[in-house]
């Protein structure tokens, strides 16, 4: 039995080529006292990824050259010698671009499939849900009839920010790539209007669908669509940085907001947020969303991709490319 | 007796040029009912004036084409129809830069230059020292022990931006513009450190100055600064917005701050200003200020240009080639 892993094998200029990954193929260890091993089902792709790879001082440490490459997994328990892990537990946790696991069960959380499919798990009961749930309700602060603005509206994040604004009582403008997106996110998921970035004037439809203003943009993106969002603030809006996917793989150094005097004209704020600040209130956020998800209120949308390992690099570039439709995962275990 | 007055003859290109000004000669007016006549003494020169020369949407309207300058201004009562104010009340107001200003007596404070020269009624104890109060105390928040960084640390707002901090108890590391300003903020002002982003740079200035990262930055200036500043955030960090005079003459745009996404890896905040938000706490700022005046706690730099209205083009350059040393003002009545 081996474990076929994928390691960084150079720091990527750009996008991610070929040559900056590296397949291993190694025998599968045995759980030590306190260990799992997992086989791991499906691999959470995730836009953070492409800033892991990057040396420099960021909010969590750099993948090292050599390194299997960091990842979030959903799996099952294969071995156990955890006293809090049996074999058959379905798990999910940071389990790195392989097909087996080891840990030591620390951020290991098992998870209910008879309630969402595994993939949920990964994406709006995960953390891009968690992400969208504390940075729109914490950083956000959405009132009702206000109006919050969401860049990639389609992806893991952005679906359920929007979802989550509509059920607090806020108009709700997402922004996506293309007009099959922009259409689920008003017939589907019940956005009030939908910009497609790709084919429209993004500054016109913002204009045309926030007539006061934006109170809460919440940025995925960064670039040219948060300088957009920037010249429409309404007074006292909160913009919350969760990601600048348009600028993680430029050559020429990040693009900075021109119109940032728009914070000062309007009394906004700008403030950055991570996930990880909140895994005290993980358990209370993914109790909401469940029974929101039970109730029909909350919709999620998975993009599996079929795969296997292999197919990781490609995969990961259908994000950059703004190809996935939901949350983008790759199913491992065949 | 004649009024002379400076008038916005054309939106300037970059730096103002004289032909963006016309002067004009009136005969004095008399106050109607309700009204009064001000003979203006100084004339308040500040950064924002050069965006309220400009088009388009702001916290406040542009100055038209054709219209008298607008400026802050301190002077005397010299006509009066109104019964709030006698002639010999010495009083600030928004009088445009003019030699006499008839006024309905909105904005207009009637001044004790007993207490301080009156000057200082245009500086730290007027728009500037209120900018820096609230600005610092409201948004920026600084608890003892923090570090605050100031930009445009000599001038009208950074000099009291400094001061407060630290009577509040903070570490305060000035940016300012030659050794001369930089020694004074340490040697004179009781700054712990100055970083002359003329002489020195200013990345490792801040390295050296702010070991353990930036708490609060009030920035004045934008541009590389504001870069330089994201790049050495501690956690949790405050932004204030408050200018950015370096960006105000661009002819190629304003530059964003490309390091924004600090935001995200420090859960830092950038937060706008304007100052005209808390107008109804300006008392409260200003007793509590000359407090500190009268007990030796907070010193004053006016910078007087002694040009007559007929300089106040010129003057207002001395700002944007950063050789104002402290509050300038252009001193008008002979």
């Amino acid at each position: 039995m081996k474990n076929r892993q994928v390691r960084l094998a150079a720091r990527p200029v750009g996008l991610p080529k070929p040559g900056d990954w590296q397949f291993t193929d190694e025998a599968v260890a045995d759980p030590g006292v306190g260990q799992i091993l997992v086989e791991v089902s499906y691999l959470s792709l995730d836009p953070a990824m492409r800033g892991w790879m990057n040396e420099g001082k960021s909010y969590i440490r750099p993948v090292a050259i050599g390194e299997v490459m960091r990842a979030g997994g959903a799996g099952k328990v294969v071995k156990s010698s955890h006293p809090k892990f049996a074999v058959g537990d379905v798990v999910t946790g940071g389990f790195g671009v392989q097909q087996y696991a080891l840990s030591d069960g620390k951020g290991v959380v098992k998870v209910d499939t008879r309630l969402v499919p595994l993939p949920v798990y990964l994406g709006t009961l995960g953390m891009p849900g968690m992400t969208a749930y504390f940075g729109l309700l914490e950083i956000g602060k959405p009132k009702a009839g206000e109006t919050v603005v969401v860049s990639g509206a389609a992806g893991a994040v952005g679906t359920v920010v929007g979802q989550i604004a509509k059920i607090k009582g806020c108009r709700v403008v997402g922004i996506a790539g293309g007009a099959e997106k922009c259409r689920y996110l008003v017939d589907e998921l019940g956005f009030d209007a939908a910009i497609d970035y790709k084919g429209e004037d993004v500054r016109k439809g913002l204009k045309e669908h926030c007539p006061k203003g934006i109170d809460v943009y919440f940025d995925n993106v960064g670039g040219e669509i948060l300088d957009a969002c920037l010249a429409r603030l309404a007074m006292h809006a909160r913009i919350v940085i969760c990601g600048a996917i348009s600028q993680y793989n430029s050559t020429e150094g990040m693009k900075g907001p021109a119109n940032y005097m728009s914070l000062l004209v309007n009394r906004a704020s700008m403030t950055g947020m991570v996930v990880f600040d909140y895994a005290e209130r993980y358990g209370e956020a993914a109790r909401e969303m469940a029974g929101w998800i039970q109730a029909g209120r909350l919709k999620t949308k998975e993009d599996v991709v079929e795969g296997g390992i292999d197919a990781f690099p490609d995969t990961l570039l259908k994000l950059f490319r703004g190809e996935n439709f939901g949350k983008l995962v790759l199913k491992v275990a065949t």
